[in-house]
């Protein structure tokens, strides 16, 4: 294992990594061992240092999740075949079995499995909650961890189920506080240390709990106990949990969805500022013959095509995959599983890298429809979302009513308050005025409303919107129209719309004088 | 080649492939060679027998187009590698190919190209109607085609561009009629003949144009001349087109989109019945480092990862790929493009057969603003979706404002006239009431609006829907509560709604009394 500090400093790592410019270099201490290359929505893509594994990690990563006892996929082919550069691996289950114990204390964890990348260790705390035998210290937990060679270590924190009362989530998280503050103490070495943040299912709990968090000197933070909520399909609550770890945390914590493997919510939860997620489902569900999709799961006896271009899914039909003995069918299937969850990963980081990750996530929201409710709630956290958001990218699609709801959007509008206006403004989707009534013409485009036609070819205002409008995009033009008139109380305006029905116009101050262009074109535009 | 009739009779097909029992068998004739196997919204899945081929191809199916003088891809390995059961290629460049020509006579397309599937052979049409020599008749070019061992032959229609002036239209649309008309008298044995679909972009020609197509004996119907809009991205207006040559084409009919090759667009396709696809698209692009997905088209000098886990993406990154020599670059993207084009075929099958097409199409028109025109465009022809959408499925997903204007919610507004009902109703959200002022309480589920409890476990009542609920939801619910009162006068309603906005009560009769569930609980609600 590798003899570096425990983490690189700020000064290494720009020597290796080059400078780091990004958006949050002048807002926000950077985290030692993780760097931002890219941003979008609550997204980004990053680069996790693993000092004692020599390696670095490029985020979003995606963990498979190995039991030393039971190979589905070698470690070594979770390497080559599908480029995994970090495993996760249960120390709980290696401290109990006698002869896996010893064999990682005398080899260490990277030969025990055969895997050359980074090896993240969960301490077992569901194990312990759920038999709930804790006989050992924070330290001896952290410290053995540390002895079988594990590159990222995880002390045991109380995973608090959702929905407990208030008591009892604050009195765990607690004991979950104390622990890592016992952690900080502990000779860790050049291991780094997972910092679990719980609070079950008190938003307001999550924020203190990633606040603490971040007080410490530990470097990654496992957002923890959220499994309950996604077996239930409460991508709502779930992501109301990350962003309150994330209020707390700040915007330059490496953050880890702990047993969030699905690729179906990669992208939202990426979106709201994840950046690890370990999969057990790939061999879980592959053992239960249950296939993996970016929309949803099906269980193969179901299936009579396989609907994927994998090469597991180009080379077999549902029949073969059938036919084969058990163990074959399960390492078929995990290996389907897995090829599907790390393009999703790669999908991912294209999607950021070309400020596309919110189209992603529009197109997975209609997966389920507890999906859209995951969607819908990242749109409540626009704030969140918009402290990374770029202010500027490629093109804005808009493919949704909840396009309307997109930081850029919520961006625009506060934008308004601070631009230059004369004193008689006509605001028109049509085209511009001669009509000397007014000094100057601005354009209306749904969802975002008026601004001056010069910023028409900036973003996200050269935006690409269907030519079928919906209610949600001309409710966030109204919108718009009403945050800027209600800035400029010196100015007259005049609206030329396009048939805005009665209830989008209600939202328009009384003092704008309406003009409605599919009726009256002869009043104030030149066609 | 195979000496079948030109068509197999009715009580052939029976006896080979069972006996058809779908929802089309009483209310339509059987168009000969097709049948339809199971219908979702649009779509179908089909089986399309060519017996000059001595085979049967499922629909929906891609066929590859193979030119003749450019293997990219070897035909037979379309076949082995990617499954295609048919390609088509063009009867033109054969026959100007004085070489290419000879052994087309000689030894037979399938010999040619070492295919061993169905063939379908183009006229050349848009090379016709683009260089403008129509030196042949009708006649010459069916008998060319047959003579050259065509499974199914195209005559020369006029592929009207889009936005033409009507007499143009019309004009055009007459001479491909009387093709058509002609067609029907060669000798074309056992080939089958495609009967193009015209009509530019006016629907009532399209229609007009099905209408004639179909009282023909011809077998195939490729709806003609939609490149253009789709190079456009007007899918909005390709729908349209579509949807009326359906109107005219019926259901039985089977419908090739022609030319359509994007994978991106094929659910939405299928959804409004087209059943044949045929892909250029796989080869021009990779020959322009283009890169394929169903969520739009890359190029790879603008990629830093490969998003995709078919066998091509999983074994080489975008440095490996750009760095190759050029053909076998094209040949590498070509393998890609065809991976992800067959893979959402087999996707649109299983979705088909899942009762789930509407849901992918949901998915696919979050790709971009012009897809989401296409998708509400499809909703504007609920009418023909709900010729063909089965009365019951596995479960309905809400997963968009567009799911409340799926044909199953129209469904059910239209079923709430035939529902017996007594003569005072709570119509609730909530809880069933006690309260012996009513009769019956019904539950109000939106997008559906009310229904007796006992058909709560029924398709479409025990859909899931989204725990935040969306305005075009409500509105659907308000005019399912419309429907009913209006359909029953001497009924007394009360409705009681969870916090639904004024717009939205103002579709609810004025005759209805209304109870808020949020704010008075007190009220006739047993909780």
């Amino acid at each position: 294992m590798g003899s570096l500090p425990a983490c690189a400093t700020s000064s290494d790592r720009t020597r290796r990594n080059g400078t780091f410019t990004g958006v949050l270099g002048n807002t926000q201490s950077m985290r030692e061992c993780f760097e931002i290359r890219a941003t979008d929505a609550g997204g980004r893509l990053g680069e996790l240092t693993v000092p004692r594994a020599e390696t670095t990690v490029e985020t979003p990563a995606l963990l498979p999740v190995i039991n030393p006892h039971l190979d589905t996929i070698e470690p070594g082919t979770l390497e080559t075949e599908f480029g995994a550069e970090m495993l996760i691996t249960n120390a709980y289950i290696i401290s109990n079995s006698t002869d896996v114990r010893e064999q990682a204390l005398e080899e260490g964890l990277h030969d025990l499995l055969g895997f050359d990348g980074a090896i993240m260790t969960d301490s077992g705390s569901f194990q312990l909650a759920e038999y709930g035998d804790i006989t050992v210290t924070t330290e001896e937990i952290l410290e053995f961890q540390r002895d079988i060679g594990s590159d990222i270590a995880t002390p045991v924190d109380i995973p608090t189920p959702p929905d407990v009362d208030r008591e009892r989530a604050e009195a765990d998280l607690e004991t979950t506080q104390e622990r890592l503050e016992i952690a900080e103490t502990v000779d860790t070495g050049d291991m780094l240390v997972n910092a679990p943040v719980q609070g079950s299912t008190y938003p307001d709990l999550r924020e203190a709990a990633g606040r603490h968090a971040r007080g410490t000197d530990l470097d990654v933070f496992p957002v923890g106990a959220v499994v309950p909520l996604m077996n239930d399909y409460r991508y709502d609550d779930m992501i109301d949990a990350v962003a309150g770890a994330k209020r707390g945390l700040g915007t330059a914590a490496p953050v880890h969805l702990f047993g969030a493997g699905h690729p179906m919510m990669f992208a939202l939860a990426v979106a709201m500022g994840c950046d690890l997620f370990d999969s057990a489902a790939y061999a879980l569900y592959a053992r239960d013959d249950r296939y993996l999709t970016v929309r949803g799961t099906r269980h193969l006896e179901e299936m009579t095509t396989l609907p994927c271009p994998c090469p597991v899914c180009t080379t077999s039909t549902v029949e073969e995959l059938s036919a084969l003995p058990d163990d074959e069918r399960e390492t078929a299937l995990a290996r389907h599983n897995l090829h599907v969850s790390f393009a999703e990963i790669r999908r991912i980081k294209s999607a950021i890298r070309d400020g596309r990750l919110l189209e992603l996530v529009e197109q997975r929201a209609r997966s389920h429809p507890t999906m859209l409710d995951g969607y819908r709630a990242l749109l409540e956290h626009g704030d969140l979302l918009e402290r990374t958001d770029p202010i500027s990218k490629g093109t804005f699609f808009y493919t949704s009513h909840e396009s309307a709801r997109r930081p850029e959007v919520r961006r625009h509008h506060d934008r308004l308050a601070r631009l230059e206006i004369p004193d008689s403004v006509f605001l028109t989707e049509g085209n511009t005025s001669s009509d000397d009534r007014y000094d100057a013409s601005w354009r209306v485009l749904p969802p975002f409303g008026p601004f001056p036609r010069a910023l028409s070819r900036t973003y996200p205002l050269a935006a690409e919107v269907p030519r079928r409008q919906d209610r949600a995009a001309l409710e966030a033009a109204a919108t718009g129209v009403r945050r800027l008139v209600d800035e400029h109380p010196e100015t007259s305006f005049t609206l030329g719309h396009r048939g805005w029905p009665e209830g989008v116009l209600e939202g328009v101050p009384d003092r704008v004088r309406l003009l409605d262009l599919t009726t009256d074109l002869s009043d104030g535009e030149e066609e």
